[in-house]
């Protein structure tokens, strides 16, 4: 079984756990502390030299780092990502979408407002909502007319950016101007194979 | 022909430029004036709906916005981009490494400086150095035992880095504590199909 090293915090983590959940992968979460320093050590730093969570250690030892390319590498020949090529552009669209503009701003402006730092650095804090607002109004555009991210239906790309865009309001946003986003996190909340964020780690 | 929407200020546009120098594949390339806010009109909201460039149109009018997006589909099948899938999920981890970490606090921080506004928002600017500086350690530690990116040889993964890993002085970083990262650039602008960033667009 695969083991993903992972912390209970990183919504990074929680797209590989959500899609394992979907796809009835079995996996064994270990538990990095971030605070400790944890993913920063030697041994830590030889499975992801960028120093984060999560990580996929297969059986055989081999490290593979980035959420992205985790859920890529899992969803591959399951109907979560299709082959055809325009048809799998246009799901790797919204999930590269998600890495440069949904994830370092809701994530960083979540992470200063729960440590409490959104009020010592007030204009960092605001300069990261004001481009997680322009993103998440980009979401409101296409969710307005679509159901799902891509292709008509559930794929990898929903569950991708259902990890952060579900925590716009721990990031202290107004979620009020984007009904159609909202509407489609349900939707994906409502999906029988759907799990929380805290599912996987040990009790 | 496939069109390419762009502008000669973004590197996320000369990432699919830099590709199709190296593919050998033929692009019309259609400048769109950021500045006039062209990007952000409804007939270019229809291309891509978080208007932004780049955007690669099909000949049959299918749009395909993200710039590693384009470049997964145009290097599918070519040497650049591997079948196999565990090769294939290194070279998807640094694309999207690249995305995360170091598009857009390198890119911000670039764009801060070259508009001046780097001093009118200082707590900004000096945020996102700060991270930018930290995805610099994490490539500096890859390179200091790796030729390229991925696999040993020169991918899509080396292409999408080098594009914002190659403005990092003009965001105002110091690279001499990046040695090996410096050395890799200059792997990449050796090779005989290396263009320049203003390379595609009309004179």
């Amino acid at each position: 079984m695969p083991t993903l090293y992972d912390n209970p915090l990183s919504r990074n983590g929680y797209k590989v756990r959500l899609l394992a959940s979907h796809l009835g992968l079995p996996l064994h979460v270990v538990t990095k502390d971030l605070k400790a320093g944890e993913s920063r050590q030697p041994d830590f730093l030889a499975k992801n030299t960028a120093g984060k969570v999560p990580v996929l250690e297969l059986e055989d030892g081999t490290c593979l780092p980035e959420s992205n390319a985790i859920v890529l590498y899992m969803a591959e020949g399951t109907p979560l990502l299709p082959t055809a090529p325009l048809e799998r552009a246009q799901v790797l669209r919204w999930m590269f979408f998600e890495q440069s503009q949904i994830l370092p701003n809701i994530g960083l402006a979540r992470m200063l407002k729960i440590t409490g730092r959104d009020t010592q650095r007030p204009d960092v804090y605001a300069q990261r909502l004001e481009v997680a607002q322009d993103s998440l109004a980009a979401l409101e555009r296409h969710f307005g007319s679509h159901d799902w991210a891509a292709l008509g239906r559930f794929t990898a790309a929903d569950i991708v950016l259902y990890a952060y865009a579900s925590v716009a309001e721990e990031a202290g946003i107004d979620t009020s101007p984007y009904p159609s986003m909202v509407a489609w996190r349900k939707r994906v909340e409502a999906l029988p194979a759907h799990v929380k964020p805290d599912w996987g780690f040990a009790a």
